[in-house]
């Protein structure tokens, strides 16, 4: 990727945060760009994407939670070290510039829950020089500061949403 | 995919309604579930999605416009001809129960600026009978008829866009 890097936000209460980032990781992949996403507050090998990141070259998946509910009102101490230590790996990541896209998913969850500092989030982005990574940070309640630092924010809104009429969440659409 | 089809809409103005589409159909894969792609409007074999098409088992892509700009307020009859034609060849790809998903991109647009019928749209699915495909409908300017038949709706808004900052759209990241 020849140009600088922007930042891109997925936030919002709708549905397709997290799915418009695998979307872009397909078509980037058909560009023949490397991809990785690491996601935050999950752990899941029977995760479509899970399943699926195997068929894209250049797509690296990671989990760095567990595979269980994480309480966002009161998270548990082995979850706020995942998502710290997960953070760590983020960075180390990003500054590694192995990768053209970058996808930290749910991580304004993370940060908008206290388990990752938003403030030092906001600071190790800012201070990237000559950043040639997009970055995407998935996930509802993104922080004030991280929107003003974007570049590119889109919010996805429910309009109307089946779990709401009794639907659970299907395998192959929903996760 | 055992349980009955839902009727997705991605739309609004905000970046992500293809992508998410997309990555409905990378995530799908991953559980061995068959998408089919269908592109209203676009005919260009450089977009990702074309490129790495390839990769994903079970996924199907198929462009029915053309390589050309279409004039939403004032259609080319070419640009009409071929959509209604597009219209078609979904109608019998839905009815041939092949895929689990099947995407409809672009078409809220091809409804809005009157190259498709809506009403016939809408007449359509919700005249399908015991339906298990996952329809999903992309495109800014849903119609209402379409929404209101839809179960489940994302609007994605921009809150802040680099286009309007002077940023061109890039290989691999828009495209």
């Amino acid at each position: 990727m020849s140009e600088l890097g922007l930042i891109q936000v997925y936030t919002g209460n709708g549905k397709g945060k997290t799915t418009a980032s695998l979307g872009l990781a397909f078509r980037a992949s058909g560009h023949g760009f490397k991809t990785c996403m690491i996601q935050f507050m999950k752990e899941n090998s029977d995760y479509g994407e899970t399943k699926a990141a195997q068929y894209l070259p250049g797509f690296k998946l990671l989990q760095v939670g567990r595979n269980e509910f994480v309480d966002l009102k009161n998270p548990q101490p082995i979850d706020v070290e995942l998502a710290q230590s997960g953070w760590k790996t983020a960075q180390d990541i990003i500054l590694s510039k192995k990768y053209d896209i970058i996808i930290l998913d749910e991580i304004n969850v993370a940060m908008a829950c206290g388990m990752i500092d938003c403030q030092e989030v906001a600071d190790f982005l800012s201070g990237l020089k000559e950043n040639r990574t997009e970055l995407i940070l998935t996930g509802r309640y993104a922080p004030q500061l991280i929107i003003d630092l974007a570049h590119l924010v889109t919010e996805l809104q429910e309009i109307k949403h089946p779990f709401t009429q009794g639907v659970d969440a299907r395998k192959g659409i929903d996760y």
